[in-house]
């Protein structure tokens, strides 16, 4: 399914120094293949109760639209029942920043990461760098 | 319950047909019967993980209220909350244009299509170029 | 997601020509990728409503545990329980013949088939001839 | 709720050393706090797609139950319901080997371990082996 857990690692490991390099709250971060099952997740000391399932929303939603969770954002914007109804059809979806797909060099896509526990745009900050930290493209929208 | 397995690959064959023509993203094609049940399905190499979930629920929602997914959408935009609770009774609804119900010359019910896979205009424009293909008149409102 | 539509084009006119060749009853095939999404389905004329949730939820179980439903029963009748909980766990999951791994000459997994309609033995003898046809191997345990 | 990122890491990399040491299939261990919340995930390269539902299923049903899922198997071999019915109540709950509950020295709960990938006997050997690797002590039924 295109993801090893060895690439898996990389993006969890370099996610989470990119957001205490910055500063960011205790960060959780799910790691999906590219066909959206849960491949690698850590959740640091100090997150609460559900941040898995929301890092794991954002990062379900990229698979299954095949977008970032910022683009799904913007449709929200757009017409909100829209999210609304595809949660009905697809599961797990949270339209905020910080679900970003994971492509190799040539455009192929891996799977997507979840990133939850600082605000949207330093959610995804630190995925994009987890993301390129293991020499792998981030797909934000 | 109408529908021939005939009829639905007829659907699906000119709704990618047509896809092709104009240059449209990858497209998934669902064709359910007029009981909402599936009858065929077909998802282009390079569609997302979920779409086959977006284009069922788009003519699922179709066939249980009657009417094309272009009427929810207008129904969400005057009162988002029919959706959020319609989708808590019925199931599946993508409120969308491109969820098409398909009937015969004489106007009976024969099933619905849901395709999704460019923008929804797109979507539906697909659709009816799909049904009309098969000989059969498409609502998609 | 390794299968093309080319490929579950060919395993469903596989499957449904193997049926009409042996006097089946009407079939439902449904062709799920390597992460358990839906690419192909057809649905023939005679089905009863709901063969295509029966069908997948045969190809979901073997995509979700990674052997073909045959050894899902196997399972089930061993310890009836097992399935309860799994289903809880995993969802649609049919624990009878008929729901068969889908892998290339290598080996390597390219996603499951579900059948549906005749008795089980008859549903998985259809689905591997189909995916022989398409010049892949089937693994139905 | 008692367990650290870095327990968590040690008693993920101790299951999967102990699976690596005795020649087990490819594993994913699941490791959940004392409130049942996902913590640390890793999923093996080779492992089949819902082997993180499936582990989750074990260890949720621990932590839900306060005992190991060795014993949820023995309720359920005395009395298969009790298994039915209580998945309609505490969702995910897989009752086989293979979710351990890890206390520390002193007894106090910390969370639990899932495991799944390889029979269910080993599966609850490696998480076994795992917690107490990380210092902390095991409780499979």
């Amino acid at each position: 399914m295109g993801l090893t857990l060895d690439q898996a690692r990389a993006i969890v490991a370099g996610t989470l120094a990119a957001g205490g390099e910055r500063g960011f709250n205790p960060l959780t971060v799910v790691v999906l293949d590219a066909g959206g099952h849960v491949t690698a997740v850590e959740r640091q000391d100090g997150s609460s109760a559900k941040r898995f399932e929301i890092a794991h929303g954002k990062a379900h939603g990229a698979v299954a639209f095949g977008w970032g969770s910022r683009r799904t954002m913007g449709r929200a914007e757009d017409f909100a029942p829209f999210v609304t109804g595809a949660g009905t059809a697809i599961g797990p979806l949270v339209p905020v920043p910080g679900g970003v797909l994971v492509r190799d060099a040539e455009g192929t896509l891996l799977g997507a990461v979840g990133v939850s526990g600082d605000n949207s745009d330093n959610d995804e900050a630190a995925a994009l760098a987890g993301i390129e930290s293991a020499g792998l493209v981030g797909q934000p929208d």
